[in-house]
């Protein structure tokens, strides 16, 4: 006889995951000289899917649990309303259907959003596993809820449908009310039960069975990192895991791995160029990640507010990761698709500004706000994203010095005659000033990409 | 001992309703003499609310229940996957709540979307009372589902938030399941059981109740009028009751009554001046006037399609009724907002071409597709509404004869120099062609109006 | 065209049950003179069902509704710990299932307890209505709940099972929460429009479509017996209605009636013999007609005490009406079931004592407590029911006076010995003293009858 | 850091539950030379209680969802009919509601029963824990369903209500549908996570908490008990726990344990004595352990028939464990509360042959059949239990040898004349024949107890 778990946790670590030769230590030293896996810069468009048991009551948050059994008088009150007083939580799973979930609709708004990457919550700090996780028994998909493998349909019809479009999950480690865990932190973390029987077991399966080329973890804050036993892990994964070669991870794997370790950090909203790459996620609810059913159009994010902020973060680095919430029945809603389609015919027109390039010397310019320069991934070409029509169609950019080379378009401005394409342009002593065509006859909306060849940063920062 | 309902129905007629002299009299001839009440041409713009027990599936359409036990495919399967066996349609009450109905909230959408009147389905063909009709016990909100007064908290919200909003309400004559309708039916309306103590109590009721500007009926196809008792109704409705001088009312009162008689005709989508009043509803989403869970962006009318048809309907001389359909929750959905929302941002800058408003000598314009005329109340005024930015800023107008005295401007064009403001155009031999100014200087977007003073129609139609 | 109502409630009077010369008029003066069908005072033991939406809650008593909503802190109390806030008692009718009702089996049970009648609740003061009444549209069993004909479906099985059993129904003319009925007790009954449209109607069509042999009305209280239209009721019901010839009321129809008029009377326990036929109703469950799910056997009566009451109902001209309290989901609780069968176990023994008996000189002894007697139908035998088996089988009774003729036989004993049968007993100046035999020989149990002849009425009171 | 895991199944081994010399060894030799704690002997009577997640849909039999997965029809029609098609039998926990659950309720039937120990299903082979177990995350009674911890609370009630009532558990090991138990059946039991992070927690967590005075052992029957470390708990508990000086446990540890290992075996209904303390368990519906709703009078075992069965397996050395089925609200079924209260009203008479008695020389009489035999402690009396009133008042024991010192009486006879107390019998050649008294003078029902002293076992068996 012998225990399989000891298997796994003790002599397996050699078999399965023992870092080999040439391969990534579970050391940081070690795994934070493991290259970025170059798909992820290219990609600059990431969704994020919050989705599980919080989509149910789908009211306040998708931290409703928490914030209702810490006694929050807003979540008491909505469920001493609506609710007979003995309902709890988990009895919400009973209700959640994904009824009208079709993986195929939602990669097809996936596709139409111009994203290229995808990550959903495979376990959000409630603990509800999003795909049947055996260590997870009677609290995942399959044995409660909606009956369908979640996680597995929608890497599926990713994968199939979208070839452009990698799909990642999200993964948080502490569970808010998890007894085993609340027992490891009674312990100071000197017993790892918690970790050892549930998340180790289901982190490894979940990477096994679905080859996500992204693992966002989540719910770290309060552990060291071994605790977690966070670096074994990525050893493996970055050495011997079926995704080893493409895998992309964040940086949240136990107190202190925040904006130091992983292959990208996910410190919000810097407004300047990051040495490291970076991640912003933002949400289209601005009050919640999951879907809140009061949600109203105020509370969603404008087209505009969207392009602005994905501008900044492309400009200084980042990736930009967009939050969707969608509902217990398995829809998203058709508010958060119009602003998905609407960043996706921008995107169609102006794409150039965004995949594969890099940031360019100046992130904004010098003198007029809201334009946010990138780079082509050659350095040849400069991309200038206007966030507002000039006024008198006078566009003055204090960053760029022209040369006699230097051309100017505009992109979704194709007149039938060709030569007028190029845009007019003056050069001033500290800058040019760009002359922009009949709006009418430009096919963007919202904000628009200036692409500039033969120019220089200015040397007058 | 008297039966109060032999009192109603036998001498009550003398006493509650009966046309005293110099009133209306319960024929159609005495009712079409009524004039429309002014209010009702100047408001142009109203919204239809469908809300109800179909609600609460919320899929396929409002018509769920008679589809489903019609045998439609689509709804059976919707209901095996979904419901146990023995799930009945009246146990969809219990579960609409209208949790996060503010009517508040509701009636400042109304407003921002520039309507003047509201109708709400008080009592759909499914039969369910929103209100707590004492006529449709335990079928109706107070007593099943939502436990609230919602015909009563609308009205209040609607008259006391906005004055400038009349409120009405809809109401289904027929019931396609109740089952003493159907025993007069069976008696090819010779017993009208149905009519005498259910619709006829009702009517006078909801009137009596919450004084609704507009009754919409509805379901009448199959029964003619003498049936429904609907001039009776209406002679009471016209001379003695509590809106007599404002209600209006559409044209659906019995079979042959359709685009026949009542205050207004809703004959659908005419595209020509009609020579009486008449209405256009319009659904946000194409394929349901109730909210369908399943609709997707591309089932929602777009914001321009939106001031297409409602361009079309007020230069032909119509009322313009967008419906929406609330959640079994109680909210508009935000894509429905959004529009909305969109419609009164456009109407904000081109209301003058629409309250208030009279047909203008064209409807449409003779040579420029996608132009559509009104004129002010005193005939001074021409609006032209241009669908679509003309190529090189130049649209040329068919119908349109300039004068020495011809002026004209676009509305939300306000440049600072005052001069500017007058758009330059040029006298064509069979019209003018109009230089429009730079878009990027414009308000409007979608669609933009032109007012014209000084001008005559053309004489070459 | 004409209303259907109207000529029900006017002209059709003549046409469906005006009195025709030789029948009954619809006065009680007239109604008085209609005799008891013999088979009612023959019948004796009945068994009266409290079936309903009550049965859902199963808790207090089927008076639930009205406590609650009155305010007992019980019900209050009850509905607050388990149900959502805006719970109502109408959606009970959602969880009134019947998923394990057969009626074939309640039959079997029926019979199995030696009852001649059974009357099953077809619309109590809740108004919920237990067969598809159209004038109950969405409140009756088939509209809501079991999608079943619960009173057409027993009616079925009890006729074609068991000829021996008559079937009726109960049917209370108020509803404590009906708008209409409310409309017309403020009009203080001058007004009858909820008479007119619902009970009446209902009356009606439950007496033409079941042909129930027994209506038992109830929530007659209030209002005077002309408000309820009570006598033309009952003038057709005995003169024109399917089931003229065999139909027997009750006393409850109108303020003035009970115990006045009707076929028998429910004043209950009298003790003494009545000079009018009567009912004694009496509910398994001491507190409740209705299935209480927190009784306990404590709560129920015990076989004794059911036939202690029975004996001493019978002997004073009485008809013994059991109630049994069915579970929502349509079963007959055991513990009620093993009461039945107890009573039919008694009757099958003992039955000669109570079917088609008549109340003798004497109800009980004039001596020894505890004794019952009825007497054959053609006065020859006389009957002894001893509910307490003599102290050294000796049993004295005071109020029998023997001849030479007499001869005494317990039911039940029947020993080999033929000649034994016949039990010794001695004359005494003021009675006589019966020698019980061996107790272990004797077949019943709980309570013993004797049958003697050739006795006389002491003539010592 | 280290694993609380790892610490608990290796090293802790040693801290927690190592034999200490003197103590019980984790093998069958050393644990079966334990004594059977003399108090389980004495007590004779115990109930068990099958109350889990089964008694929600309360149909079939306890075992309905591997019935209902294993495609039975009966329960797939259930399903079927009754429920949502995706409905799961996860979902029944949320309906599982305790709401009447008295626990001194239930503590007064049973001490009215005359049990001496109650069992309840801890955890039934459905997996869900009737505990707050922390290895049972959101599958336990705090969690999901009745938000009590309802072994707690009858433990408490027992405890504190009635001294002479132990407490006990019942615990299935195997679990039909938990995925670590079948990953390590695949694994033909070379793995044993199940066993380590799930049984062995709850096991000892179980005993520490609660304290149990049985532990009643089930599933097992597929893997060795050394997949179950049955001998290392077993020491443990016997050497170690709480309760190591009076816990009792059966013989199910394992395949190959059954009637072989353990304080007593429940190898059923032997008739004949046994040479090892045993237990004979009988539910009082003879179709299920666990409360159906279906179930009829008729399926209930009559109280004859349960004191036959308590007296033949009295007599053959045996404990008699009587089981009843709460519903899923909480109440123990009325019929089963008769039963017991049946049971204990013929204990409260005839106690003296039941508790703390000893086999006698014969189980059963030699001739008279339905004749049980047991003995007082010190084997100086001699009960005899007569199920059947003899005929004539005459019984022949056969299996009785009496002497001059003979004296015999009957339990519950109690003349008021002390001398006729003694019963007459007679020697006969081979037995002796006792003399009943009258009957109506015996208080015992449905069975008799003699009482004989000086008296010998016949010789001629």
């Amino acid at each position: 006889m012998a225990s399989r778990y000891l298997l796994l946790a003790v002599t397996g670590a050699v078999a399965l995951w023992a870092p080999i030769a040439g391969r990534y230590q579970p050391t940081w030293e070690s795994l934070d000289t493991r290259p970025l896996p170059e798909w992820y810069d290219n990609a600059k468009i990431g969704l994020l899917i919050h989705w599980g048991l919080f989509s149910v009551p789908s009211f306040g948050s998708e931290q409703f649990w928490k914030d209702w059994k810490g006694g929050h008088p807003k979540y008491v009150h909505f469920m001493m309303e609506n609710y007979p007083p003995h309902f709890k939580y988990q009895d919400f799973a009973s209700q959640f259907k994904a009824e009208f979930f079709n993986p195929e609709e939602w990669t097809e708004v996936f596709e139409a959003s111009g994203a290229r990457y995808v990550i959903l919550t495979s376990k959000h700090l409630e603990g509800y596993a999003m795909w049947p996780s055996p260590h997870s028994w009677n609290w995942n998909v399959k044995d409660v809820g909606p009956n369908k493998d979640l996680v597995g349909k929608l890497a599926s019809a990713v994968r199939s449908q979208t070839p452009q479009i990698r799909f990642g999950v999200y993964y948080s480690l502490s569970e808010w009310f998890n007894p085993l865990y609340h027992l490891d932190r009674e312990a100071h973390s000197q017993s790892n039960e918690f970790v050892a029987t549930k998340v180790l077991p289901e982190l490894y399966g979940i990477v096994t069975r679905y080859h996500p080329e992204i693992v966002f973890a989540d719910g770290d804050e309060l552990d060291p990192d071994w605790y977690w036993n966070s670096t074994t892990f990525l050893s493996w994964l970055f050495s011997s895991s079926p995704v080893k070669r493409t895998v992309v991870v964040n940086d949240r794997w136990g107190s202190g791995t925040f904006c130091r370790h992983g292959s990208y950090y996910t410190c919000y909203n810097p407004g300047v160029l990051q040495p490291h790459k970076w991640e912003r996620g933002i949400s289209l609810d601005r009050q919640s990640w999951g879907y809140r059913r009061e949600a109203q159009v105020k509370d969603y994010l404008s087209i505009n507010e969207l392009i602005s902020q994905m501008a900044e973060t492309i400009s200084c680095g980042g990736n930009f990761l967009i939050n969707v919430g969608p509902s217990a029945d398995g829809r998203i809603p058709p508010i958060m698709e119009e602003r998905l389609r609407q960043m996706g015919a921008w995107i169609d027109i102006n794409g150039d500004a965004v995949y594969s390039s890099r940031p360019w010397t100046y992130q904004n310019d010098t003198v007029t706000p809201g334009v946010w320069y990138t780079s082509d991934k050659d350095l040849n070409l400069t991309y200038a994203i206007v966030l507002t029509w000039p006024s008198d169609c006078q566009l003055f950019l204090g960053a760029v010095q022209p040369s006699e080379e230097t051309k100017i378009f505009l992109l979704g401005y194709d007149p039938p005659d060709v030569e007028s394409k190029r845009l007019k342009f003056e050069a001033r002593p500290h800058g040019i000033t760009v002359n922009f065509p009949d709006m009418s006859e430009v096919r963007s909306k919202w904000a628009w990409v200036l692409v500039m060849s033969g120019i220089s940063p200015s040397l007058h920062s």
